[in-house]
């Protein structure tokens, strides 16, 4: 499986950095393998994006790699996972939050909802998937959905999804063995419901 | 204009560093640039991915945004830029070579080739953009013939696309104000005729 993600190393498995590297890892990595998963069996071609860094200085040492030795995290502009299903252009986020009875909007910039607005003009598919870490549920939510309770916070309305709305609007995932999170079952019934 | 791209910094204009740095930046930009024109313009959404790199060690100095120390250059599984255009899943790489009369194979990886191989089979439209330096010439090539070559070179068969082969079966960009390189023009002409 060839992943273009940046992974973390042993070395960053000091106390300190141990919440940055693990946060929403084994979610993550449950989409990575469902993405290596229909990769494989040809079901489709999805994959995570590379964290954008900025790169501030390298050394090229002689006969051996390049090395980075000053970067920094950016922002993405985008969303962190696309690619092409069925001949639909596939581009979706995936989120996890604590908390029990809503997901926060703060978990989204306005140019990731920009880029999905976009996406969606251009006749992509575009959604999120979120877990709720404590009752273990993940929702398959479509990115339209997203857009009214960001538009609305914008005038003054709530600043959280209430799962409530995830559960009337939104379509369940079962966790699975292979693939973990079966987000194109869902694809299907949404968008191809006669294949 | 947001792009989740490593930008070169200043820093990196040293003698040794500079041509790493600028290695086809100049033809780099020029797409750069028509992406941001086509996003701007509401045409496509198509992004250059960041740059992959294997983050190895992070410093988190309180008060201050965390500090990468030691990354490096990963070899990219996928193409560099994809997205949406009239619903179809567009990906693409560009290359640039020195040579006068053909374009060299070695500028590709086996999973590259593998990689835009899914992305036909899944009806995505798969291309590269090549700059031959020297004429100042540029082609737009669908990956079909490059796995041709490709296919042909595991079987004994040339290291090099000739450019002969460009002229008859690729289709030439000419340099452009905005878009620099108009390539969703020849995507209309090969893949929505009737548009």
């Amino acid at each position: 499986m060839q992943r273009p993600v940046t992974s973390s190393s042993s070395k960053l498995e000091t106390k300190d950095e141990r919440s940055y590297a693990n946060r929403g890892m084994t979610f993550e990595e449950d989409i990575n393998h469902s993405n290596s998963y229909y990769l494989q069996s040809g079901k489709s071609v999805i994959h995570k994006k590379p964290t954008p860094v900025q790169i501030v200085s390298v050394d090229y040492p002689k006969r051996s790699a390049a090395v980075i030795k000053e970067a920094y995290f950016k922002q993405p502009s985008t969303t962190d996972y696309n690619g092409v299903y069925r001949g639909k252009y596939i581009d979706f986020e995936a989120k996890e939050t604590r908390n029990k009875t809503s997901f926060p909007l703060t978990n989204f910039h306005q140019h990731q909802i920009d880029h999905m607005k976009r996406v969606i003009k251009q006749d992509g598919i575009s959604f999120i998937l979120v877990h709720f870490k404590s009752t273990q549920d993940i929702y398959f939510l479509d990115a339209k959905h997203l857009f009214d309770f960001w538009d609305g916070q914008q005038n003054g309305g709530r600043k959280s999804i209430p799962k409530s709305y995830f559960e009337n609007f939104g379509s369940p995932i079962q966790l699975g063995f292979n693939p973990r999170i079966d987000y194109l079952k869902i694809i299907d019934e949404l968008f191809f419901p006669d294949v």
